[in-house]
């Protein structure tokens, strides 16, 4: 028995320092036995909060109100919970199993993380790097956490715009960035946003960019986040066999194509996409009207709104496959 | 571990035919092991349409757009759907067990439904019948479909609005009716609609209008829709034990004030209510205010909101308990 499961969203901005950050894109998921990426079970690090981060309150426009600096903040906070939380399960696995050592970023091979921008993601590994440098004891081998032994009396919840730190962490962090999480930002920096999907595209980035052998037998770290807000650490296990043939070498040809695809998409200018969101805005909610623009630019067998009518009733075509 | 499910809404409608129907209400439900009602496994029949039947389109008003006429077809084809794939369900589990009999609405003693309005559940019910009725052996005995013979060449599919149909239906089903599902509409008929609670609105009305001796060992088929459209067609199955401090002596005592809750409610004059839901109507998606209203009539600990800001940020305070 199967389980499809599709992630997807348009992620769009108003005119401003945000619209370069917006993006739109699906991911399509087949859940099922024999998988070639497993779910740890009974590791997973969850935390809520009731925020105003992002949010669409205003029903009449499809742009959302963003509080970027309580953003960036709850991300953080979300991220620091989660892994505490990840941490102390499977540390107690572990524990059950007769070993004592700390869970740490060398416990993962690679992290992947829900992707707002960039930049967020590598300052988001470096946090845990920094998670995992205050839970250390302080004979640690120092070469591990160089330059971050000043900030040893710092409490996490006190760091979230620390600018001496950042600089600190991020150079301290930016090898493991490099080998761990730069790869699953491929379609983030080509796309841009998708939101539900973010996590899922930084996935398939991620299997696009190491061969079958690489990835055989790793842990992926994963943390999900999602504004308003609800987030959640967990990790997969890569199966062991990379064989031709194997469930997780077809996986991994079966995303081998994304540059390809991305390099098929047609490029404009910022000026003509400006026109396009301008006549959005003025269609949005409009009843009784086809969408302007021109299918023919469509991907075969791509759905379109054809057309909406008196009651809000959509109908929708197919481009021919 | 257990879980909590909590569902409840609000329907209101524009001032006309649909507004009386309206009301509002929520119930909670808590899941968990050595439960009194237990579902029951491997039986679920759903069925689910594409169907613009009841929406909520226009998202500057609270108030839905409903096609009636649709909305009962679909509300019809997907009883009809469901109990078909219920009762393949059903019988197939018989089968192995090495009985062959049919499933009928015999074999339910209590048999509750998601209620738009009373009258709908109480054609749902005969619909159930009809089906039972066109699925028997015409050497069935005939004072069990009494009235019914006429009708027997008819499809399903073709019954929708058949009045003559429908009257004798109704006499047919009349006696099952008043033994099998009229309690269970004690909150509908004196609470309005509740939409995703109307459902289980119907189980605990049941439950609080018959003992725990009655109930126990029982079947109660349950039909659940919402539009748009989704529904299924299940059953629960009562535990045997209905002594003092059993689980299902306790869930029937929970819920056996339910008269006195109603009762408690303030009544008011359709004016009143009108110029109320006027009110609300200039209100909604309103920022920076805080609503209209005595918050002196809501019950010891309700919760209301306070104040909506600037940023459509939402401030809840609470009655005393």
């Amino acid at each position: 028995r199967y389980a499809l499961v599709v992630c997807g969203d348009i992620a769009v901005y108003p005119s401003g320092n945000a619209r370069p950050t917006g993006g739109a894109g699906a991911v399509a998921m087949l859940i099922g036995p024999k998988a070639p990426l497993v779910l740890e079970q009974g590791l997973r690090g969850t935390h809520m909060e009731n925020a105003y981060d992002f949010y669409k309150p205003n029903l009449a426009s499809e742009y959302p109100l963003v509080d970027g600096k309580l953003s960036i903040q709850c991300y953080f906070r979300a991220l620091d919970r989660c892994y505490a939380a990840y941490r102390k399960k499977i540390q107690n696995q572990w524990k059950q199993a007769g070993n004592n050592q700390p869970f740490t970023l060398d416990d993962v091979q690679y992290m992947i993380f829900h992707t707002p921008f960039c930049k967020m993601v590598q300052k988001s590994l470096a946090r845990l790097m920094l998670s995992d440098f205050l839970s250390s004891s302080s004979d640690t081998q120092s070469n591990l956490y160089k330059g971050l032994e000043a900030f040893r009396s710092l409490k996490l919840e006190e760091t979230y715009t620390n600018k001496d730190l950042d600089k600190a962490l991020l150079k301290a962090s930016l090898d493991m960035f490099n080998k761990k999480t730069k790869a699953s930002l491929y379609l983030s920096t080509n796309n841009g946003n998708m939101y539900t999907s973010s996590l899922y595209g930084c996935l398939a980035s991620l299997l696009s960019h190491h061969s079958a052998q690489e990835l055989a037998g790793s842990r992926i770290g994963a943390f999900s986040y999602g504004s308003g807000l609800a987030a959640s650490f967990f990790s997969f296990r890569v199966s062991k066999d990379a064989s031709p043939g194997s469930a997780l070498e077809n996986l991994v040809s079966s995303v081998s194509d994304l540059p390809k695809r991305l390099d098929s998409r047609r490029r404009m200018s910022p000026e003509e996409f400006t026109d396009i969101m301008n006549q959005r805005e003025q269609f949005y909610h409009k009843v009784n009207y086809s969408p302007p623009g021109d299918t023919g630019n469509l991907f075969p067998g791509t759905w379109y709104l054809e057309r909406v009518d008196e009651m809000h009733r959509r109908k929708y075509a197919r481009r021919p496959v």
